[in-house]
């Protein structure tokens, strides 16, 4: 269950042109060579590199914030003499950031966070460029902490660094290499699973060095929540159902960032949305935003498209889909694929038909059939893609986070889990504004006096969240 | 040049799941026959008719008003008698058409208006059922014309009613058998193309029919360009390039119905959208609805995305893609593909890369590279699909017009070309509603009277139209 | 009757500083002079002439047209010899409009076509600059015949041109003074009814002139319809009952151009808007656009507000009112106020109260109570302002309209209705566009001949109209 | 200057029927008596009581939460045995707060907060039904201090609680009867200034009882910032300018809530609006709503109107203004009048005129004119009016501070400043929600423990607050 405990970014749906599905051998029992004669690799063709390396390339023009903090580092190497050990997805995306850990000074080893995510070409690129990538998609169980532990379990050379997604990273390392703690200055961490690990551990006095939760940052949560499924929740449904938005009825269960993002842009297609809230305060939003606050049982037999987005469990259960009416479309945005009650589903009286790649019809006995789509996983990771903008955000938090945390004077972290401070949050966004060439305003001293601010930030306290 | 003149309407990005790309015979020198012994059909792989049997039924569920024209048709049969020989894209909308024309009495004969554009799949299923279907994808330009000979040319069979898209079945039949015209009641013709063929040959005298221009439809103008548009530019953009809307600039070329779509989605999904026209009525609606009216000049360095949808042609010249940032986006939402002078980008200093299907990227001297799509054609037919909904619109105005123009009493149509009597294009609307589940209100006697209206429409005089 | 026949069009909203309503001497008793000693006029108190200049300059910022048309104007004069009888709202705008006239070479002699529509300081300052304006606020119905007459029957002048709001002044001619029409080169009207009044007279052989339909020109329907509604109806009822729009539930009867302006609107601030149509093809639109397609019985307990635009006559009956929930809010945004009936609320049982200026509370026998804006009639004229640059549409197409009648070659125009040329209506708007700072696109050579236009328009057919 | 220290919340553009400017007699003057026989009031004249009360009732229907909280208190009294003394803003609102208090068992002694802001007849109709009200229109500063003693200093009568905007009743106690806070059991606090002066006093160590900072309540917050701002900005803009939003060139100083309001509306009206701001975190999310992020001196020239909303000061500097185009108009939705350096435009060259009430056009030598409004302090509180519903949000949670204060058992609240409880916060959301018809979905058992949370709330965490 760990291989599935992080969550995959990576969209299923981004083509992989050079793969050839007949090559059945192992890559473990492969012996490769990359141009400059290294091995120190493992991936499932070397020869896919270049294919990988166009990919990335298409990443960077994207990801101004990496390339910007490159240009930075070419005087100083904030990174220098790091040995970051990294396992999460790989992708074009991920590639730019080891690329620039490496312009930063670093040593990096990495692994997948994911059994099926990893792009192979990119994969390929890395090992080509001399990145030591222990990756490929579709790893067995058993390929997968074999990876991690090559990452790992290195003659001559030890992590001072962990980049982690997910937590299984740290986990082995807690479980087969405690002693290796002691050379390590921090672990970064971005999911919910590892960052709740790493509370827990924190909690039972057993976190031994520093752990940065950059999956709570600001800005992070913003992209990956609001702005992304503002876009996604059009571009999953559309690429799985071909649907008009135009006069269609919608339900969308919960209304935090996420719910937000989906219902305003549904809403902006011509879509008719109701919402149904568990927290008055974000009811009271949803109604003065336009959107009918209605319970779930009030509008499921009229409308076409069900969306979750609540958190929680068995928000749509199987008496629900009984009610549904012919042909509605069932999805989830919620991060986690409890919402729907997909196993309610799996009875003989009904048939399943998929009639799409992530996309079943299952039918009813009468000949209704309700659409599913992606089978109650996260629509938007499963079945349309994460703008690389969005990943930009997050792969400039990490590195971020990875600087402070190596360069941060004994004591100013103890054995605990920290926010990205203010600052280096606002520092990521500021990074990101020159992609829409926008011009932030100065403050004078006087304005900066008045208001008791530095004038270079930061310009909120630190508490400053936002879950609304 | 005829294989170009009429519109591809099905989208190239179609899953096409069973086409066995190595089967190289061509369908002419196969021999196949139906379940039911029959060969009076010309199809890829009459083996495939199952999977196009369910795209057909999937496509039946958005098509709700032709469902209910067969409903209705079940005790009087308006095209009893009628022998259509159509010259249409051969999707599963087409089929759903083609099997209510067969269900409302007529008997029908097919061919396709592309050579690219027949679904193979569907095209089986049409032939196993029993329908007379010369088509399929790939065709060269000599099977074009020799498979709408098949339609035609037929020992004891006439046709009496004509439905064309792009007006090459029309020219045959005058070319070939102008005698047939005798007995032929009407054409119902849906393309600009071909509908501006059919009033050259009136102006000329040589209309010998009476034909219906449903193309200039109130309801079909609406839904193919304003409504469709709107979601279709993110579609296509998304699905070609993964980019993130919002923050983005974007100039939109023309500001009539397509322009209005385009602008209206990608405001609502936070981009900044700049407008250029020509025709100041326009143009005082742009700036009323929030977009600042430029010319190209003024923007192009700086813009994100170039969208052309002016029906006008070289408004994107090649000093304009000179000065483009790099990695803009550069595509076309107009009805032909004059508007980006893409032939201009053909010159050897210039290095193109396709870098996905439909994408390319075309790289500068000094490393700049432009994104552009699907070469200059319109990138909602060529990039995203088409939703069933909006085809159903069109499907439905034909079969109307079909409808009217046979059982038309002698002398009500000349030859001439005409346009859809308004209370039949409410009529396509109004069948059309209960998709929504929309309640139309009835006029009172009273209210009848006080507005001078019958109670049954139309509600508007014929001449109500809308270009704005 | 005639007095109410035409549109009232300012806002009894406005404010008007200076009146002192103990005044109550009737102007035609009063011996007044302007300061260079002319008496030739009737005004309220020429002493108001400064306030009302004031109210001119702020009018003419606004007015960018018609100032622009002056400017043109210093080198030739358009109207020289036009002798120019006039009869609308006697407003600031209407003033610039007048002076325009005048120096465009006209003379002007002005009458008001509504009895309680005169701003009275404006009329002073037009008196003061010499204009023989004969206008009040609270005339008599026979003081309204006065004053029209006192334009009309001057010795050793006579009209030779006529701009007519609600066709008033036109009867009056036709009726006291018809050889009059043997010098009078065309009519410029710009009301419904005044048109109205106009075909009929056509129609029946009996137009001995020339006229102008100015009310239907595109770019003046476009803004007295979906643009200015858009925001009046937000701020008609602000102004009256200062409720939140957030949340609240309303219907709107009818989906045409007004009905648009009013839905956007609403549903912008985040109300939820539903909506009546009779008409299949303006109600699909409702729902692409996002809203529900109710009848009105279906929604009319539950919703907040109740808007009225559909042009038809007891679309709000008793039945509903007495269904509405308590704080209901009643108001009509039609061109007339037959669309709620109010009379059907002047029974013994209901309690009236009037709460505010132009705001009734109907009380039911169990304290249910409506709030009924304007008594039914047009909310945004009793209960708004109307932006003075929907004005200056209007104004600057009534000038233009009297050019082109006064200057037509002979034979162009014959004792018919017209509308204002295309080309016209283009200028219009182009007139408009610098407000905007608004940047219009020439076409070169080559696309005008592709497209077949002349660069320099008209870009639209003639019959280029739109109701939609 | 404590005068001014609160904010008016009172809208000066309130009808104010009853009136009469001449009676000029100081209400410390005049022998009231109400109908009862009371005299411990002092208003401007009991005989208004019936006006006021009919405001009052008005009132009552846009303030459900209260009126429910009255209808629960019909059992128990939860406020039995309080004695509260409030200095708050005299309106229709603040009368159905205090009845409702009254009605929970409290009993009441009121001042006003603002010399200004007191609704005579509404002050009227709480003396008639046995207010201890001492307030009206026009107090001088002696005035002021004589009414709040006159609640406080009373035979017989001790408070028990205090209800404070702006913290001139709770300074005046601390100064004159600084033993009071023995039996006083809490303070209520709304405004800025007012929670700004408690944590000074608890910093100092000189607070002496507990007090609740209402002002920063997650619901309060919304609603007064981005969801009324939304509204007002365009109410604002309207009353005073008679402005068309459509095409209209803005500048937003600020991308806060307030910012945010007002953008979302004047977008939504089709205004094209650009943004400034400091905080690079504002700045992206201003970016991925659609707004131009610019330095204000980029658009000076070129915008229509600018907005401030920083809470900065001198971001609207005389060089600004300087630069305006002619006739753009300038104001400040922000929360204090410091943003606009209007003390700037006071120098002789600069004619001021005042061409409305709250209108100012500011001519420069050259006659360029600028139109200031409400002379730069809050356009919302000055020019337009606060929804009912906006403040019915303020009033309960007032309430309900008061009653959790009054009830909480010894020791839950210390000497120091407290934000509500966020159950509490979601109970006032709770209690708006029937307004819209809205709700509610219940958690089941198993989710409740799923997310780990009661049934009943809260559902976010205490420190879930919202500056984003």
């Amino acid at each position: 269950d760990c291989l599935t405990s992080s969550t995959p970014q990576i969209p299923s749906f981004s083509a992989s042109y050079t793969d050839s599905s007949d090559d059945e051998t192992s890559p473990r029992d492969k012996q490769q060579k990359n141009s400059k004669g290294s091995s120190d690799f493992c991936v499932k063709n070397i020869k896919q590199a270049e294919f990988g390396r166009r990919e990335i390339e298409i990443a960077e023009q994207e990801m101004p914030a990496l390339m910007a903090l490159r240009k930075r580092a070419q005087g100083e190497k904030p990174l220098a003499g790091a040995k970051i050990v990294g396992c999460t997805h790989i992708t074009a995306q991920t590639a730019v950031l080891m690329e620039t850990l490496g312009a930063l000074g670093a040593q990096c080893r990495w692994a997948a966070c994911n059994i099926y995510s990893t792009l192979n070409e990119v994969a390929a690129a890395l090992a080509e460029s001399g990145f030591p990538v222990f990756a490929w998609k579709g790893e067995s169980e058993d390929d997968f902490w074999w990876c991690i532990d090559r990452c790992v379990n290195v003659e001559g050379w030890q992590p001072n660094m962990i980049l982690d997604d997910g937590g299984d990273l740290t986990h082995w390392i807690y479980k087969k290499y405690p002693n290796m703690f002691k050379k390590i200055k921090g672990i970064v961490e971005e999911s919910v699973t590892g960052v709740h690990r790493l509370y827990q551990l924190s909690k039972a006095g057993k976190l031994c060095v520093p752990a940065m939760n950059v999956n709570d940052s600001v800005t992070k949560q913003k992209f990956d929540n609001l702005y992304c499924c503002r876009e996604s929740i059009l571009d999953g449904l559309k690429r799985t159902t071909d649907m008009m938005f135009g006069g269609k009825q919608v339900v969308v269960c919960g209304y935090g960032e996420v719910g937000k993002g989906c219902c305003a842009a549904l809403k902006a297609m011509g879509s008719i949305v109701y919402v149904t809230e568990i927290d008055p305060i974000c009811a009271l939003q949803a109604c003065m935003d336009g959107f009918r606050l209605v319970k779930l049982n009030e509008v499921i037999r009229q409308v076409d498209i069900v969306i979750t987005c609540t958190g929680n469990k068995n928000v749509v259960t199987r008496e629900h889909l009984d009610r549904m009416k012919n042909s509605c479309i069932v999805c989830n945005m919620g991060h986690s694929n409890t919402e729907i009650d997909v196993a309610s589903l799996r009875t003989p009286e009904l048939t399943w038909e998929r009639v799409r790649s992530q996309v079943d019809h299952v039918i009813w006995p009468d000949g209704k059939r309700i659409v599913l789509l992606a089978e109650g996983r996260l629509l938007n990771l499963s079945c349309s893609t994460v703008p690389t903008f969005v990943l930009s955000i997050t792969a400039t938090t990490q590195a971020l986070a990875l600087i402070e945390l190596y360069n941060a004077p004994e004591g100013r972290y103890k054995q605990d889990v920290y926010l990205l401070p203010k600052k280096m949050d606002e520092y990521v966004a500021s990074l990101h504004l020159p992609t829409f060439d926008a011009h932030l305003t100065e403050l004078t001293d006087e304005q900066a006096k008045y208001l008791g601010l530095n004038k270079n930030g930061p310009f909120k306290p630190n508490y400053y969240r936002c879950w609304f």
